[in-house]
């Protein structure tokens, strides 16, 4: 296998768009990647977007092909990958697997959504298909219930209040204020939290990402090659994926996503680090709770202390490692299958030292967790500085 | 890279299961290829499922996570991949790679698609997601309409006529009656095709490929751990993807599939034959123009001799080259995502020599090409017997 390298970032403002489509979003995510990689479009080799479920948003299949004709790729295959949330992240692992072994050399990874153009109803019950339709939607469990579910288990196992995952909420929106890509870039107070109304007790709106336009892309080639078109290429140290029951009633225990566990423990073999050697994560935060389980089943925190990382002011500039600088799904906002993309774009830009009023200090090793539906995917990428 | 076999195949009847879920009909699949290939669902290191619009059709994204639960697969990776009508070749290109890099050793593609639940009507409009929604579907040109503005372009360019493409459904469903999985098991006569309805003249009914529900699975490993499964593993020779507009109205000449003859000129290539060689091929007949078109760009008949072929007799048994053996998407039935895994278990048989009554004499090599869209995506893969 060959080391493989990030040579370009690309990323559109998330939120609402109301003047664009999901193909100009993510052109305009490509052509910022194409350029920042200082790369002429011709010498991409292949092509992976993730998305969820643009055939119910917007009545389009077939991204893949879409998106190679209208970037100016024809004949290169480009490939749609689709893993719920966890889109975006399962998109760059294929991208990563192709370059590492050879078989391309330099590739695309792409995550996009449009989903603003459909009301909140209709969007929770597309959403819903990330979990098991027949055993779990179709009995009313939509994607805020199920998070429900595990912050009702965490809290009742190890004495967390909701106020404990409120703190998420207002770290994550405090980080975002300084993020020019993030939907909400204003803080919250605790009471703001607390005060929102509940959309599956005890989860609130402002527990909960929002409903997001946008997409993000990355340029991958192998480290050799990479200083051809930068000074400063960042490596994928470890890549991993893994899968759980897709149905949250199957799991052996609701306050834990064992499936990042054991993404987690892959990837840091592969880079050959420890959970202490991360001095930045980007962490799937769909609700405060899955905040607080990831950087758990991470090995930041011990199991049933994540909780108190956010009250405390450990996972945030100062803390004993920052947890979602772009704000997280939380403050960025949350287009499905462009997230795992833009952590990994946040990642970079951290390590590249170009991150501004926000920069992680001496930012070494990133970490990104991007979770498909209840935790049925985790996939977790390591990316680090090269030496 | 390394040489890479397929060690097991299994496939559903194609047709109406009212009785059958997305679930249950890849389940079928995928358990019948393990114990083909004599395999312990343990050795299984990754999965790549190809599936057009579950979400559409029911509702069901992340399939990839549920087929891994379900298969009793987890915590491995799982993927699902979408290419319109590609998908299952698309899927089935991402385990090669996958093996052939040495990634993974013993790897999944599986294909599914469920389609009957909905009313004709709702299926055209899902279908449509595979071109341009914008600049396409919107307007009304379901994918009858396109593929009829291709078959009117071939016929006005060449002088074929209507007739001819009626050989192809004919002889199509002359080949399915052989096929214990196909749809369609009865013959079919000129006359029924001719005085069949038009959906979108010049295409009739007839002319057309059915909706169906199916699943198609296959097992690859490395050519060397093929052999402690199997005494006569089917080698993939190679597999070639390739990209066109996704619009019809933006291709230079809308008789012709470009995509296919550059992934084929590739496969060739990569497995160091010419279409000489081929003694069956598997393409993608999702109306009759469309086999038409593939066996041109494949290089098995001249351009614009192409609609000759099943009148003539060329393309059956006894002739030049024995085109859909399986009945192709007319006779056996085309589950969108299912079809791309079926044309590899088809020639898999076929190069087995366990075809029983519809074998193909001495076959060697075989020729998967599955297309998505009205030519956006194209697939080539070609596979051989080892020697």
């Amino acid at each position: 296998m060959r080391r493989v390298a990030i040579i370009g970032i690309g990323i559109t403002k998330f939120g609402e768009h109301w003047d664009k489509g999901i193909r100009e979003l993510a052109l305009e995510a490509g052509i910022k990647a194409i350029a920042d990689a200082g790369l002429e479009g011709e010498k991409i080799d292949a092509g992976y977007v993730g998305n969820m479920a643009a055939g119910s948003f917007a009545l389009q299949e077939h991204l893949g092909a879409m998106l190679a004709d209208h970037l100016g790729l024809n004949p290169i295959p480009v490939v749609k990958v689709e893993a719920a949330c966890a889109s975006g992240a399962v998109a760059f692992r294929q991208a990563y697997m192709a370059v590492a072994s050879g078989i391309h050399d330099i590739v695309v990874a792409g995550g996009v959504e449009k989903m603003t153009d459909l009301d909140t109803e209709t969007v929770t019950k597309i959403l819903s298909a990330a979990g098991d339709q027949e055993w779990e939607a179709f009995q009313g469990a939509t994607f805020p219930s199920l998070y429900a579910l595990m912050m009702r288990s965490y809290m009742l196992k190890y004495g967390a209040t909701e106020e404990d995952f409120a703190y998420v909420a207002v770290k994550n929106h405090r980080h975002a204020k300084n993020v020019e890509y993030a939907q909400f870039r204003n803080e919250i107070t605790l009471e703001q939290v607390m005060e929102s109304k509940y959309v599956a007790e005890p989860i609130k709106v402002l527990d909960s990402s929002p409903i997001s336009d946008g997409a993000a892309a990355v340029i991958l080639t192998s480290l050799d090659q990479a200083y051809s078109y930068t000074s400063e290429p960042i490596e994928v140290l470890a890549s991993s994926q893994a899968t759980d029951t897709i149905a949250l009633h199957d799991r052996e225990d609701l306050s834990y996503v064992k499936a990042t566990e054991i993404a987690a423990t892959k990837a840091y073999k592969q880079a050959n680090i420890t959970p202490t050697h991360i001095d930045l994560a980007e962490v799937h935060d769909a609700f405060t709770i899955g905040e607080v389980m990831a950087i758990e089943a991470l090995g930041f925190f011990e199991r049933g202390e994540g909780y108190k990382a956010a009250r405390e002011g450990w996972s945030t500039y100062g803390g004993k490692i920052v947890i979602n600088p772009s704000g997280g799904l939380k403050g960025a906002g949350h287009p499905v299958g462009a997230t795992g993309i833009k952590q990994i774009y946040e990642i970079v830009l951290q390590l590249r030292g170009k991150a501004g009023s926000r920069q992680v200090k001496n930012a070494t090793y990133g970490l990104a967790n991007n979770v498909g539906g209840s935790g049925a995917t985790s996939v977790v990428t390591i990316l680090g500085k090269v030496y």
